[in-house]
């Protein structure tokens, strides 16, 4: 099977958020690969990586950085797949500088932003999935699960001590 | 050709911002549907057009809306399909709290966040159409021939007066 | 007795900043049940949940989230009773999130939104005895005396060494 | 009928934004006061107008002021009664350091803080329609069937031109 | 000698921030005296402290607080003292919610605000002393001193390893 | 009579907010100089207008800028006279980055900082007349009467129609 | 004379920002050309512009961007020479965005960053001028005359009516 | 060789930031001096540092400042050199503060800003050697050799596991 989701990252440091979307990405079965890839230190090889996505057979792409986050707008900015943007938390600003230099893209070039750290990483995958079970009965189908079984744990585990 | 893509907002007042996503997906040829759907005043009218949006063949929702933003986040608890949030700009916060209320979803139910207003909107059009597109090549091709005219656009007028 | 006031929360992890809320009901003998009930992973519980209230006794309800919190405002938006929200903090933006997702609702559902944190929680279960002390003397006599004993302790602890 | 709720202002031109508390309270037939009482300017005006609420036979006191916003949160220090704080919108921070000045209350004098500006002082005047419908039946209906025409409104010009 | 200076703070918990205005008074020479204060929880104590200041021959006041810090400016409500407000830093937004609600005092009602936390209550205690150096000659040469001594410090370890 | 306050900013665009600080100065009869004196165009002078203020009989100082506004903390480092710091509104942020770039002076050198713009340019004028009518009896009955006309302004008014 | 300065922005709609930087250079006879270069829309162009910078003969370049502003960070990953980038105000986050985007470059890559707007655009010219200057004793001494005349012209009107 | 970059800072604590700025220009090879000169503490020092500063030879000057940061621009006040300024993280506002202090510059006194703490402290050294490097191509070379090695580094290391 080819790989369907390319997990990159601005830096080895990002690692410890990143790995939070590939677990998803594990846990749903979804094909990816992952990478460091910097928008900065690194340009031409993240403008190769992202101008070759497509034709290399990706349909979706998370890219997470912090800071100046420019790694999603630029890779965003040489594909035609969907970029998802996990902003990764900063230890002067909290990543709310990764979050707006994601997010606030303009007009032509959206980044599909999720939230800051830990929770937007692993919401990153999830969102991967569900993109490719728009389009995937079988995968939507076990994201449907997931979120069945989610729930029940809640429901079974709501009484508080 | 059924419907792809829904295109919902709290309030006809967001209709100023969101048109701009309708544009968009005008432009490439993008079936959608759009509509007014009130977290906070319709409930549950919001709750069975989440629910019945994969049945009813749409592939991915944008959702708009200002403030304590909650549609897409509570659209997004009630569908597998990808959502994408559009923050709405607000009078006094200027839009940063649509922004968090929409981006800073827990782990479980992401919400693929664009831009703050205009540029934002029109960009949510253009990321439901990439996510379509990496399934449909003659949409992403026109995804590719948009972008090349905006580059020529630009390469051409480059020059300031 | 029947029980007024009703405490949820969006996760477990919120318990810690939510009992603070349970504490003071019991302080002041006010009856109420605690709950986990989330927006995003239990929405149809949550929606029973606010529907059943009135029915139910409930006076109050008290909701509690971190992030995107939208549960104190989706609660609101099925019930007729006040809804108290209680942002909880976080760890990137320390709920600033919390707070604006909570207390910028659009006109037509109010939450009453109190601090972020444990005094928030605080708070919110003190308010809820404010609320039903306007209906019950006793309660609001015991309110009385619990702010008469503060301003005791204060008055006598004033002296800094 | 005795007054039930008290609204009062910090100066003449927090009227524009609180008469939508007033408008609500009389939308819905609720009897209120209003006046303008400054924490700053009339403290002890202030502080004999909290300290006699209960006795007068006030439920609810709904208090707006903007910028350094202490208003609410001195009337709450002074009464057992549930205050609300409404943040009126600043021409420098827009209402930010409104809403942090009322709604950071510690714990034991909480203030119910609801958004920035009219929407919030529309939700004030209906949040304390539900605080009293709580214990009135017929005030609670007359809420209940407010929302259910919203709703209907909504629901039948959710078509977008 | 008469008291000249009265530092007061909301709570117990403000004197470690707070001991540090003591610390500079001390170093100076000036005599001050020093307490709890609750604006919320002490409201009439506040009260009378603040109007009780001029006559009982205070020339400056230092208040201390965190969160919705509402004593500065209610102090300064009921005197015509010059009123210096120290925001302390709180758990949640740092002292920002602090500071905000110090220092936007409306027109008629001044607070003089220094910085957030430890090198604000330093500054409080030495804008204190520069306050009644301006009518006493000795006591501006000890600020002058001071300040030179400062200055030798710095000049003289200016190397850096 | 000797001048007892100077008033200086950075700029000519700075006298619409500084000029409510003569206002009020004027209103309640303190003589004052003004002049505009530029940290960063005029350094020296504004070093030798510091420097030399004690001397020239000031008491007090009021220094209004805005952006990275250095006047206040920079007078403030070359005198022993009490500093006035207003921050001046700006076009981009509001007059937050004037605030920030007043209030948060190192511990050693103070600036009395005021609310943002013109209520902060009037709190200027009367906390330095406050901070001379500590020791000027006739002065700080003018500050009572003041605010007692203020008082009676709102009581009277205090009707809304 | 060859050109060494190279001014490029994001958008037609930057120029109104970016001209003052023209200005600046033009005042000071300062060689420079200007282009449209967009990060986004023409990512291939900008790289090539960086690219070739040093080789042209370029020593200094001005770069313009708002929001999501990631052109000064991207040719500054393309270059050796000094960025000077320019936070572009937006009309969503007043430009704080493009702020954050430009200056929190991760260690490595630089962008000397200037205030946000027209001010920050002046100072890009200055800033190029200076740097160019530190080489150049005829450009700084142009560069001292016209701080000169600025202080005369200052020191002539700083009387205020 | 004479000295051709000088790096100051504010107080003796910034040298844990500052220090970064100097390794790197060990690294490179660039002559430089290190010093504490404190724009409150000792102004007089760091005007005679600023305005000698080109007659000694300098070419570039680096300040390290926190929160009210004022040391980067009134050294830029004081010479015609270009002044890269180093926004510290402070224990409040993480730096926020230092930021807006030092980059918020009025037209006519340009710094060049760098991101707050450790990275922007490596990178102002590297921004004074890129302004070197663009008159010296040996230095040029130097800084271009250090980014192939971090571009091979990186593209090494990119595998994760």
């Amino acid at each position: 099977m080819s790989v369907l989701v390319g997990v990159i990252m601005g830096s080895q440091s990002d690692w410890e958020t990143m790995k939070h979307a590939c677990d998803m990405l594990e846990e749903l079965g979804v094909s990816y690969e992952k990478k460091v890839v910097s928008a900065h230190r690194t340009p031409d090889l993240m403008f190769d990586y992202a101008a070759s996505a497509v034709e290399r057979g990706l349909k979706v792409i998370i890219a997470g950085a912090g800071g100046a986050a420019h790694l999603p707008g630029m890779v965003a900015a040489k594909t035609e797949l969907p970029v998802i943007g996990v902003p990764v938390k900063t230890s002067t600003l909290n990543g709310l500088d990764s979050l707006l230099s994601i997010v606030q893209m303009p007009g032509g070039v959206p980044v599909a932003t999720v939230a800051i750290g830990h929770a937007g990483a692993t919401n990153a995958g999830l969102l991967a999935a569900q993109i490719l079970g728009a389009f995937d009965p079988e995968l939507q189908q076990k994201v449907r699960e997931r979120r069945e079984r989610t729930r029940e744990k809640i429901t079974e585990s709501s009484v508080l001590e």
